[in-house]
């Protein structure tokens, strides 16, 4: 099965200046480990042709699959598909198709510049179709052009994702009530062992049941399973909490 | 006023891999505009030294003050102090007032190697001792070392808010029931004449009360004033919604 590494650029002033919290890039790190896709970095950056250019073609470099996020629409702080165009050294075009559908969508209304600049890709995109979907997702080499709405995000992404399926992670949890400075020598034992194990610990302040959340992963479910008995055997009896997966 | 650009760099697998959701950077994203500090990028990486070198070494040369959040710590998977010490080509080492700070903490109790891990700190960084807080917040350069623990993240921020006073963004808004595409020209009107405007167009699905919410910020309270009240002249009147600021 294909392994596939990820990245995140979003797109947007609203962000950065605190109007807004992205919940985009969340809901795509959710749903890209589910796939068993391997998130590598996730950038959120201003409306700013240059730094979107710049980004995107660093990403589009450095990962198998790059989303992006927001900057599409028709006013003048819309200007992803200028950037990516840019970072891929392409022109931007009127897509017919897109025209096509934009003047269906608007039948028997005025076309102005607006609704037309929506109808823009970087040249030699690709128009991905769904029923579930009034409008394609654009696509251009491995760049994936999302909207900023969460709600029409989701639905381009959930129609995407078929695309991406990798070999899945296998997760095991476990909770404690010892503090990390008294089991951190514990983990670090497992790791000896297990010097593959995708190993977290995460400490929790003021919950009832549990202090620190221990996260065990990998890509080789015998291999988590092995690690993770080895680990629970060397804690504390009386301070586990619970385990999970 | 002093103008600051800021980076923020999120160290942490497990926002990545879709586990935890990381709302320390949305919070420091509204604490900095605020202040009216520009935050120009936020980032969120592996915990990868590497990764971790490479990144806050580029923050720190673009940005005037850059933040990290996450990946301090006693457990193996924290290790950015040796990753802000990597970008600058220093050495980590023990702090005595740290390790005086942490033995006094621990008093009575064993201190193992974990405990001591808390006590490094990049070669020459300062500590930013405070009455709020229970231990100093690590500075070295113009690097500020942060927790990725939501709490502790936002009391250490706190207390070192009034090192970041800058010249204050003036933000009005506007809220309208027409559609993007309708105002788009009325957008590009306005930056014609105030080209310097920071302008966003933000539509919102299923919201009964509006369809468009616009901001209008700048520094400087006059332009924002002139532009507010030209474009308000350009929008029909019989959508608008409201207006705030």
């Amino acid at each position: 099965m294909q392994e596939l590494a990820a990245g995140i650029v979003v797109i947007g002033n609203e962000i950065l200046s605190g109007k807004t919290v992205d919940s985009n890039s969340a809901f795509l790190a959710r749903e890209l480990r589910q796939l068993g896709v391997t998130l590598k970095c996730i950038v959120v950056i201003p409306d700013e042709l240059d730094v979107i250019a710049d980004t995107v073609r660093a990403f589009h470099q450095q990962y198998d699959v790059v989303f992006t996020s927001g900057g599409v629409g028709p006013t003048h702080d819309d200007i992803t598909i200028e950037g990516v165009a840019r970072a891929l050294g392409r022109r931007v075009v009127v897509h017919p198709m897109l025209e096509a559908k934009i003047r269906e969508y608007l039948v028997g209304r005025t076309v102005n510049a607006a609704h037309m600049k929506m109808a823009e890709v970087p040249e030699g995109a690709e128009l991905l179709v769904d029923d579930a979907l009034r409008f394609p997702t654009v696509k251009v080499e491995n760049i994936y052009v999302l909207p900023g709405i969460p709600e029409i995000l989701q639905q381009k992404f959930l129609a995407l994702k078929p695309r991406f399926a990798a070999a899945p992670y296998y997760l095991k949890l476990i909770y404690t009530n010892e503090t990390e400075s008294a089991i951190a020598v514990h983990l670090n034992a497992t790791l000896v062992l297990y010097p593959e194990l995708m190993l977290g610990s995460y400490p929790k302040i003021g919950d009832s049941e549990y202090r620190v959340k221990l996260t065990l992963e990998s890509k080789d479910q015998d291999y988590v399973e092995r690690a993770f008995t080895h680990l629970l055997a060397l804690l504390p009896k009386d301070t586990l909490v619970k385990t999970e997966g």
